[in-house]
């Protein structure tokens, strides 16, 4: 019998941009500049909240941070910088991205995370409304009365 | 007015694993085995076939290629090879790819690619069977016979 594979507790942060094959469609270049600005101030946000970024693909971020808090706020901090790059942008033009959050163990391999609790943080972020964060039960429950505060 | 970004035509391969999320949730371990000697084959023959993998994104691989007719061989022997490493495999444990396979230019930056060809690629993988390959219309036309010789 296979060893199992080692796990690692993690708070997985995933988000992506809504509607982006219609931003893309309407226009390409300035959707792809708005984007690589907003991955640009995610990345840093993410690192500066002492998250890593496991992988860019097209319009996505996955990114692991070792406390839950941390996770939480910088999913703050990007949706009000966001929220604030956003304002002057006509609605069919606003580059809005979902976050989800999640709580779980994840297999390291190869520089990424896998498993399902990473696909759970991906599901929980379709559901976000553009703008928002759509976080698990485990972290509601191991971030408690911070949210209170923190919630956009 | 901003220039516009540069453009390069490209063969756009985009593959992923078809249930995913329910082949992790019920076994996490073999999933995870299984795929990451899946994406090895897949890379190798990409690479083979004269394609460069721009990102993997859990079980999803995006690559491009310089022409049509290596995107497609490339997809062809990837989902050969992938059935018979399944064929003794029960079917509900099987780790099938979709793949989509798009013609079209793209946005070249940060060491990956971008645009309406590339999210185009990704509905097309979307729409293919588990163990299949979808292609767009500008794919068929470009590639004519061979396609008769070389589907699955």
């Amino acid at each position: 019998m296979k060893d199992r594979l080692p796990r690692k507790l993690a708070a997985i942060l995933y988000a992506d941009v809504a509607g982006y094959s219609r931003l893309t469609g309407e226009d390409e270049d300035a959707t792809h500049r708005t984007l690589t600005e907003y991955l640009d101030l995610i990345s840093s946000t993410i690192e500066s909240h002492g998250g890593k970024v496991m992988h860019y693909a097209g319009d996505a971020v996955l990114a692991k941070f070792e406390a839950v808090v941390d996770a939480m706020s910088a999913a703050v901090a990007i949706q009000d910088e966001l929220k604030t790059r956003n304002e002057d942008v006509p609605d069919s033009r606003k580059v809005q991205f979902r976050i989800g959050v999640n709580l779980g163990d994840v297999i390291e391999d190869r520089g990424d995370i896998y498993g399902d609790g990473v696909n759970i943080a991906a599901r929980l972020e379709s559901l976000a409304k553009p703008g928002g964060i759509c976080i698990s039960d485990a972290v509601r429950s191991a971030v408690g009365k911070m949210l209170a505060r923190a919630s956009p």
